[in-house]
C-alpha cells in the first residue's frame, strides 16, 4: 500500500544513456531483442522530442499526485521521472509548477500512464512527457504511494534506474544492467541500416538484399 | 424529442469571458472546485487555440446535422458552438462551409462530441474545434434536434449560456452565474503560482514549500 | 490463408487520381455518395500531406511484415501501400528502410490499419503515413500473406487498383471504375461550394442558402 | 470540491416508480422522447434483474468510497444508490459489505460508472448493479465527496430524487416531476405494442402496419 | 446513398448451410483458412445460441432503423438479417417487435454491428442476436438505405446471400459460391481433430502429436 | 526475443493455494495491500468459476501459439497456464484440444491476455479461461517464444510459479515467496469481515461501525 522511498539507486553511466538516447526507441527496442516497449497509448505531447535518462519511480494512487513531490527530491541531473498509478486514471498529475520544479533539480522529462495539463506551457519550457491522455483534471495529496520502488508502466516492468528511451515512436525500457551492452547492439544496428539505406534508396528490393526469394518460393508463395 | 430553439439567453459579462479564457482550462476548473471539465477525449484540432465563449448549445440526432444551420442563426459575437450528439456518434457534422459562416456571425469555435472534418481549411481559417474524431463522414439533414436546450457534452453538463473555456489541455464551461466569482479565484490563484513558479525554478521543493514533510511523516512514508 | 501475388493489376488514369487527390477526402466522399471511409482511427503521422494514389493491397498477418517486401516489388510510380493486417494488430510493420525502398519505387504514401514507427523520419523524408497506431513495435518475417488481393481495410472493402485519397481528414476509396464519374461529382461540388462559401462569408445563413424554413416548420421546429 | 450531504429529497410515488420498473428501460425511454439514458458501457452483473427506484447520488473522488458510507445513512425504502466518479475510474467502489448494509436500508441497487467487485456475492444475494466494469481494485476513504447532489452518470444528467429505471438494456432517469406523465405515455405505449405485436406475429409487415410503402417510393426507393 | 432493394438473391443449399451450422465458427473459420470472421465486439446476446443461414444484408443510415421494415420483406426461411450502419453507430435498431415479424418470416437471427434493445425479451423468443452493443437508444425511420447490396459488417466483407455462422465464439461468413467446398474440409477437420481429442485426453503431448520437437530446436528452443 | 524453456520453478504449497483460492481475488487483493490485480478487461468465459494455482507463464508472439504446446509439458497437477503476447493481441490462442491437453496434465485454468475460442466446450468441460476476448481466429505455430519466464500480463509483473487467483472478480497475483503471509491477512480479514457483515445486516451504518463521523465532520463535511 506504498509509503516507500528509496534513496539511492544506481543509475547506468550517462554515456550509454546519451547513446541508447541518440539510437532512438525502434532500434534500441530491436537490439535488446524486440523487448521492452511501453503500450502504444504512450504519446508524446508535442513532436520532435527524443530523451534517454534514468527511471525515478512514482507508484501513485488514482488521482493522487502527493509522491510526485517526494520524488522530484530524489531526482538527479539526467533523471526522468516514470509515474504509473496503482489502477487505471487519466487525471492530470502533472503540470508547469512541478515541470519548473523538475526542471530545476535536472530532470530531463516524464513518462505517465495517466494524464498531464498545461501542455502549452510545458511545450514552451521544452519539458518533454509521454503520456496516455492530455487531461487537466485536478489531484489530491491525501494518500502515501512509493517512490524508486518497481513498477508496471504501460504494460512494461520497470525498475528504478533502467534506462528510459523516448521519442516520437513511444518509450522503451532498458535493464540497467544491460544497457552498455543494448548500446552496443543498437549501434551495430545503426551501422548495419546505413547500408542498407542506401542500397534501397538506389533501388534495389529488400527481397534481394535480405535473399528473400527462394524461402518464399519454398513457403508456397505464388506470383499470378 | 427536439425541436425547440430557444432564441434569447443569459451571457456573461465580456470583459469575465475573456478573463476566463486568459486563465485558461487547468487554472479555472481548479479555481471552481475541480468540476466542469469535459472528458479527455475533446481535443483540438490545431495546437495552441485558446478561447473563450457564451455556449450555444445544439442537441442533434446522430448523423444528422440540421440544426448546426438553425443554431448558426442564433450566434451572437463571441459565442462558441456546442454540440452534444443524442447518441454517441462520430460522424463530421461540421466543416469548412458550417465554418465560413459562423465565423461571418462571430463564432469563435466549436466543441463537438462528436466528429468535424475540413480540418485542414479549419486550421488555416484559424476556426478552432475541440472534438472527440476527425472523421470526414457526411451527415444529412432529416431530423429535428434542439438549439440553446440544456445538454450534456462529453460528460460535462452544458446549459446555453454557460461559459465555455478551451485550450491545448482541453474544455472546461463554468457556470453563467458563477463566471464572476469564478474568475477572481482563477485570477487569485495565477498570482499565488507566480510566486511559487519562481522558488520552484531557484530549486526549493514543493515539500518545503507547501510543508509536506510532517504530514508525510505522520501518513508513514518511510525513507529507506 | 495467403500466399498469391497478383502481379498485373489496373490503375485508374493519372490525371483522374491527381484530380481525386486535389479534391480532398471529404469533397471525394460526398461525391461519390458518402461511402468510401476508412474508420477514423486512421490518423496522418504528420499534418497537411494530401495524396491520392493507386492501391497495392497487402494483406499480412499479425507481427509479420514480409509480405511489405513481396509488394515493394509490385510497385510502380503513384502508388500507395494499403495494408490489413488479418487480425487485429498494432505492431509497427513499417519504418524508415521500407519508406527508402517504397520511395524509390515511386510509392506515394502508405495507408496501414496497424502500427507504423521511425516516424520521425517519415516526417522527415515526407513521407507521409495514416495509421491506427505509433508503435515501435518490431515484426517478424515468418508466415506467408498476400499482395494484391481484395482486402477490407479499416471497415471499408478494396481492391487493388482502386484509387485511395488521404489527408488531414483520413482516407478514402474510390472504386477504380468509377473513379472518373466521381472526379466529375467532386469536381462540380467544389464549384457549387465556392458560391456558397462567398455567401456565407458574407453573412447569408444556410437556412436561407438552402431555403430550409420551410421545411423546418412543416417539421415541427418551433422558436421560443 | 464536495462535502455536502442534501438529506431531505423529494421522491416520486411508490406506484409511479413501480410502474416505470414494470415497463422497463427501453419502453421509458421512448414514452420521454428517446432521452434519459446512461451510456451503454452501464451492464448489469447479472441478467434478468429489472427494478426501479428512486436515485440518491453520489459524487465520490476517483478511488474513494468513502461517500457510499454517507449515501447509505441516506437511504429510503425502494432508493437506489447512483456514483459517479468526478473523474474516470474504474476501481471497486462497491463489494458485498456494503451491499448487505444497503439492502438493510431497503434499498434496490447500484448504479455506478465505475467498478464493483464481490459480483458472485452480489449475485447470490439478488443485489442487482449496474457499472462500467467490473474490478477488484480496493478503494480508500482519504477525501470529501458529496451526496444527493446533482450530478452526471455515465452521460446523463441525474438530480436526486430522479426515477431510475434499469434492466438488461442498461439504465434509464426519468425527471421525479415528469415521472407521472411518462407512466402514462409508457402504459399507452405498450398497449399499442401488444396489437402491433399480435399482426407481426401473424405474419403481417411492419411496411403495412405503418403504411410506409408510400413515403418509401416518394422518398425513391427502388426494387431490382 | 442508400435506396436499393434487391429482391432475387441466390442462397447455399440448406443442408450445406445447416452443416456449417453444426461445424460452428472456429471450425469453418480454420477449414475456409482463416478468413471471415467479424470483429471479436461481436457478441451474442445469450449463451449456447449457435445458427447458421443465408445473409439479407442491410446498410442503414447511423439511428435509422427503416430498412429493417424493408428487409423483413425479403427473408426467406432459414435468412439471417446481417445489418452494418453507414458509420459507427451504437443506437439499438432492433427489439422485440421486429423481431416478432422476422421470426414470422421464419428469421434465425441477427448479426449487427449496431446495438440491439429488449434483450430479455429477445432471449424469452430464443431469437438470437450478435451485436457490438445492448442500448435502448431508439431510432427515426426517415432515411433510406439498402438491402441485399455488398456490406461490410464488423471488418468482414459479406454479400447477400452468404452463409453466416454464428455462436459462442463470434460470426463467420463463407462465400456463398464456396460453401460447400468449406463444408467438406470443415468436416474432414472435425474427423481430425477427434482423434486428436483422445490422444491428448489420454496425456499424450501435441509436441509429439504433432511432431514439433524437431522444428522447435531447430529453431534454437533451448530448454533450462 | 524469446527460445527459453525454464523448466524447475519452484510453486507455493498447496494448502496455501488453495487457501488462496478460498478466499478469492477481492480478499487476497486487499490483503496484500491492494496490489497485483491483472486489467479489467481480463473476464471470465463462464460465471461462477473460482480457482487458484501457480503460474506456467508464456510468453508468445502475437498470433502464433506454438508455446503453447511447449508449455502444457511443463504443467504440473494444480497449474495455472498464464499467456502474454509480446505485443497486444486477441486473437484466439486456445481452444478445445489445448484444454484436453491441458486438463490431462493437471491444469486448472488459463489466463490469457489475448483471445480463447471454444468458449461453448471450455464451459462444457468446465475449463475456466479469464481472457481479454472470445475470438475464433487462428494461430501459427511459426516463431519462438518462452516459458516460465517473467511475464506481465494485463499489466501485473507475474513470475513462474506465482500464486494465480482468479474468479468472477478477475485475477490477482500473489508472489510465491509471500504466499503463506497473504494467505494468513487473507483469513483476518474474512473473519474481520464476517462480525461486520452481522452488523450490517442488522442495520447498523458503516458509519459508526467504523466511527466516521468525527473524521468526516473535521474534514469539513456538511449536512443539508
Amino acid at each position: 500500500m506504498g509509503g516507500r522511498v528509496v534513496r539511492n539507486i544506481d543509475r547506468a553511466a550517462a554515456s550509454v544513456i546519451d547513446g541508447l538516447g541518440h539510437a532512438g526507441v525502434a532500434t534500441v527496442h530491436e537490439a535488446q531483442g524486440r523487448i521492452g516497449l511501453l503500450a502504444s497509448r504512450m504519446r508524446p505531447i508535442y513532436p520532435n522530442a527524443r530523451i534517454a535518462g534514468s527511471a525515478v519511480t512514482i507508484s501513485a494512487p488514482p488521482g493522487d499526485n502527493w509522491m510526485v513531490h517526494v520524488a522530484i527530491e530524489q531526482l538527479q541531473q539526467g533523471d526522468i521521472l516514470v509515474l504509473a498509478p496503482t489502477s487505471p486514471c487519466e487525471d492530470g498529475y502533472f503540470g508547469d509548477l512541478l515541470a519548473t520544479s523538475a526542471m530545476a533539480r535536472g530532470c530531463r522529462g516524464l513518462v505517465i500512464d495517466a494524464g498531464v495539463r498545461d501542455v502549452r506551457d510545458l511545450t514552451r519550457m521544452n519539458f518533454p512527457v509521454w503520456s496516455k491522455a492530455v487531461f487537466a483534471q485536478g489531484t489530491v495529496k491525501a494518500t502515501l504511494g512509493s517512490v524508486n520502488v518497481p513498477i508496471v508502466c504501460a504494460g512494461a516492468a520497470i525498475d528504478p534506474g533502467d534506462v528510459i528511451v523516448a521519442d516520437d515512436d513511444g518509450v522503451c525500457v532498458v535493464k540497467r544492467a544491460e544497457a552498455a551492452a543494448v548500446l552496443e547492439k543498437a549501434q551495430a544496428r545503426e551501422a548495419a541500416e546505413e547500408s542498407k539505406r542506401r542500397r534501397l534508396a538506389a533501388g534495389e528490393l529488400g527481397l534481394d538484399i535480405y535473399d528473400m526469394r527462394g524461402k518464399l518460393e519454398a513457403m508456397g508463395l505464388r506470383y499470378e
